[in-house]
């Protein structure tokens, strides 16, 4: 099955999975401790039959029963020499069902799960041996005729990745994958709905969705944030409700098919369109289900608005429009101009980029920028180990900044969320090498307007960089909002209409529909008093439609001028995150202010006679932020 | 004459005046001491001949030989009485003059001068009896049959405007005006040629320019200076160049003809069409300038710029169009909210009001406003001391500031420079009362775009306020750039589209020519650390074309942003005019934080160990501006 005749099977149509594996096998009397794979193949009879049952009852993808079919899971038994004849077997048992039914059209999905060892830093696996042993079972899959590929009951969405990843550097086959989430509407490793929805989606999953996790009513959360962050088919594949063991202490579940049919109108509702059922469900709860809904979609809930954005870490997203609030990434992790964090890199010291992380984010980024560009440090070491030390301490997502192809491409490779890339110009290099790979990693990325011959002369070649990189990008099978367009920012004091260029180039992006980022610090080089100029440039940006800066976002002016700023343009929520931060702002001015005016007037308690200047001046040491209204009027009230 | 006829007659002519009457005078024998008038009428066939030369010579307007025909003079000789029969006698000789020639027309000038008593503060004269004396005047010269006016020989722009005033009180001649000045190209009393020339046209002066001072070369500066911030015809009436005793003590001029006529080559490349010479020179002067310009001009100097407006005090001239640097007029001088300030008007103390203006002066405020509204008080009273008070210190023009028009009646009338009223709106008092009497003093003012009912309802009725505004102010004989719209800035807090409306009305107002002002503090009202929300949309304003803004120019914050903004929108000299304020923001910040380390040093040496908190937050005592880079960056490397 090739991804385009996934789309078309998928598309306005209900499509059923099947239900239980494991808790119907058990039931007929696979016991506890075995190698699943092992007693199928043992009981060859059994999986065929409930199989074929599935596919009376309406499945139009079996799941082959190659679940733990991989090395890590097999060498449990010693099994892993077995594991290629093994899965050709699994597979071709599921083959057969799917072809006791002409009529209807039954695929076979290669089924793979985790392998039970965490990914590095919680455990010890490398993601490229996780990459290594994803590829040999799906290798073994795709010999023996999988349709397609599922990766289901994911409680990791970096292992999910490395499957996807596996599935598309050795097939074409569509892949599609289901997380199983807490009560708490996170995996176990933390992810969230929509930032697994996000990851999948962009790393090309030809669906996605949640299995086993709860009964289906209990999904509705999952299933509708997943369907308003995508526009790929969500699929639903819950529990029958709620495990319990019984007097003979066999794992049960409280839902019968009616009832769990019922509950499944409100997944339908939520936008799933690919149904089936996972623990405790059986043939007659996938008859039920198919009755009832049928064969057609008639999808009313909401997907992806056109205009939205997503940038994710491993466990949350940040979502941005056109029009929504402007935000900062937050540009402090780069070792450029900073000694001290030269110095601790040296050493594989992490403290303070661990620090500017904390910081940046109490300081109300969004987004933080890593780049560790520096002489005498392997970069793509450093980059890999800051990625996991920084997503040790912040959900944040992050931008990943390099200026080689493959520092980017490892951090990408590495990078557990939907990363922002720090950049892809119109230079050979960047444009030939780096933009396929963020093509294939899915993730956004920052478009410089620069070509090999440097800076653009005028706005008009600089719009001509951006179409032919965004035309590329779209034969790559990326999108407009997959661009952060860097407005590229000169110097005033060089050339007085540096300002001007930017902001046109800024408001031709977004009437384009192009999102927006800009440095801040290039405008002001060599004026007094840069924050000022900063300040102003960015509230012109703002202004004239810039979507983020990546800029220092402990700077309380500039990020109380940009949160005003939105206030005054009347953006949503504006009003709330201006009061909320310049609040933040008047309580730490008014700590300081009262903390100096306690040791001020300590001093003179002390009689300092030495000090020869007017006490009277006193007062005015406060006034190097004496920019609010009150403070003028109480002195003028002196 | 009328004032029309008078624009007919100088319109593409080169008109000339007489040369000198006094010197001429003492001449023919006139003894000093004695009044001449009196002397005149005593001898009046010298005076006759000598007009008729000038007559002959190709004068167009005869200066009538009334200069110090009034009260104040005549009384020197007890010849006050007289006055009324003295000026007709000495006008019927220049009538007989002017009828000598019947060929040409010739009119007659009544003319009127100083009085030597100086105005207050300087002096004792009140401006109410100045006017009443030349009103006096006038009316004898306008019986006796003068055609126009000329007020000459002016060294106080104050008594030149209560000349004027006059006039327009009790005729409806034209008025010309003249003023000397010295050789640092100010009046004696500190008057630059522009800020004459702005203060005379506007308050309706049908041509101005400059007499005695100096000879022609010298007077190149004034002339062109003139021509180039007005419209109507400028007068160069130079001496014979300098003057000197020769041996008999007598004063003479030390040129002759041909060379007067040579340097006022330059006059008129500078755009003088109303020629004349003044001490030392003779009708041969006259003769050999009429045979050299001719009759018809060939001006090619440019005249003031369409988009240009000026306001002045008595001594400068601010200039602005739309696309030059934004300025702050400053608030400070109001009692509303102060009451240090308002216990001191009780008193009849202006030491705030002076401090405040000096202080907003050095914080860059380019127009201070002057609002003295608060119960307890006579508001009317304390106005116009307040801007004598003011004018004291500083040479700013002035924002005349009140809610009721005769207490802006008064001060309008007072105030000899050209000042900004503080408000018109279509209130009836204000549309029907106010305007008109702005109109009259020839001042600028602030529309604001309210009504009986109220606030405007939306955008709309905003600009149909404005345009019946302006087209009252059109039939009032006023222009577009006598207009200065007020954005009528409400809150955001209350009205999340307030800012977006005002910004709206800006850009409406400046691609509609007219200037615009806007008050800043409203709209943060109830936000926390409001200077963030007023400076950002300070910026946002500016660059929506806001011209001027009502302000406190002590906010560092506020004042540096803007000029951020000019600077970012690259305005003519704005890169200047930033590095030179921000050069200063620097300075004070720089010495804020050197002092408080010291004092804090201090401290820390004294050993206070009773200080219980946390020695290494000193340093971040100075943070409360730390919004430039350069801070961020040394607390990185820390
Ligand atoms: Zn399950
Ligand atoms: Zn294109
Ligand atoms: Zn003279």
């Amino acid at each position: 099955m090739t991804r385009e005749k996934f789309i078309d099977f998928t598309k306005d149509h209900i499509i059923y999975l099947d239900g239980a594996t494991g808790s119907n096998l058990v039931k007929a009397g696979m016991p506890s401790g075995v190698c699943p794979e092992q007693w199928i193949l043992e009981h060859r009879e059994v999986m065929l039959q409930l199989q074929k049952e599935y596919v009376q009852a309406g499945t139009n993808i079996l799941y082959a029963p190659t679940f733990t079919a991989n090395r890590v899971k097999l060498a449990e038994y010693h099994l892993e020499k077995n594991m290629s004849s093994m899965i050709h077997d699994l597979v071709a048992i599921s083959k057969e069902a799917a072809a006791s039914t002409p009529g209807h059209p039954v695929y076979v999905a290669g089924d793979i799960t985790m392998t039970g060892e965490q990914l590095r830093p919680m455990g010890k696996m490398e993601l490229e041996d996780l990459i290594a042993i994803y590829k040999e079972q799906i290798l073994c899959l795709v010999d023996a005729g999988a349709d397609l590929l599922v990766v289901e009951t994911m409680m990791s969405l970096a292992e999910t990745r490395a499957a996807l990843i596996a599935a598309k550097e050795v097939c074409d086959l569509p892949v599609i994958a289901t997380l199983t989430f807490e009560a708490d509407g996170r995996t176990l490793f933390g992810t969230d709905a929509k930032t697994a929805a996000v990851v999948l989606e962009s790393l090309g999953a030809s669906a996605i969705g949640a299995n086993c996790s709860t009964g289906p009513a209990q999904m509705e959360g999952i299933i509708s944030d997943m369907v308003s962050v995508t526009m790929i088919p969500i699929i639903a594949k819950p529990n029958a409700g709620l495990p319990f063991l019984d007097e003979n202490g066999t794992t049960c579940y409280n839902m019968e098919a009616e009832e769990f049919t019922e509950e499944m109108q409100v997944l339908v509702n939520a936008g799933a369109t690919i149904l089936g059922g996972c623990c405790g469900t059986t043939p007659e709860f996938i008859r039920q289900i198919h009755d009832r809904f049928g064969t057609e979609t008639r999808v009313t809930a909401a997907r992806r608005p056109e205009d939205i954005r997503y940038l994710t870490s491993e466990r949350i997203t940040h979502s941005f429009g056109l029009e929504d609030g402007f935000f900062v990434v937050g540009e402090r992790i780069n070792p450029t101009g900073k000694k001290a964090l030269q110095a601790q890199l040296r050493e594989g010291n992490f403290e303070k980029v661990i620090q500017f992380a904390e910081e940046q984010e109490t300081c109300g980024a969004k987004v933080l920028d890593i780049n560790m560009g520096m002489s005498g440090i392997d970069e793509k070491l450093c980059m890999l180990r800051a990625l996991e030390e920084v997503s040790g301490v912040t959900n944040l997502p992050l931008s990943l900044d390099s200026s080689y192809v493959e520092v980017l491409e490892a951090a990408l490779r590495n990078y557990p969320g939907r990363a922002l890339v720090n950049s892809v110009s119109l230079e050979t290099e960047k444009f030939e090498k780096l933009l396929p790979i963020v093509a294939k990693y899915g993730a956004m990325f920052i478009l410089l307007p620069l070509s090999d011959a440097g800076l653009p002369k005028d706005i008009e070649e600089k719009k001509e960089i951006i179409h032919k990189i965004y035309d590329r990008a779209l034969s790559l099978g990326m999108r407009k909002e997959d661009i952060v367009v860097d407005g590229l920012v000169a110097t005033v004091g060089a050339n007085p209409k540096a300002a001007l260029e930017t902001l046109e180039t800024i408001r031709y992006c977004k009437s384009n529909g192009f999102a927006t980022i800009c440095g801040l610090s290039n405008i002001s080089f060599a004026m007094p008093e840069r924050g000022f100029v900063n300040t102003a440039f960015l509230t012109l940006a703002i202004q004239s439609g810039l979507t983020m800066a990546i800029a220092n976002p402990s700077q309380e002016m500039l990020m109380s001028c940009a949160l005003a700023t939105d206030l005054l343009l009347n953006k949503e929520e504006a009003a709330l995150r201006y009061i909320e931060y310049a609040g933040g702002v008047k309580e730490r001015r008014e700590e300081k202010e009262a903390e100096l005016s306690r040791k001020l007037a300590l001093l003179e308690q002390q009689g300092t006679k030495a000090d020869s200047t007017d006490n009277t001046e006193v007062p005015s040491a406060v006034t190097a932020s004496k920019d609010t209204p009150q403070i003028n009027e109480m002195q003028e009230k002196l």
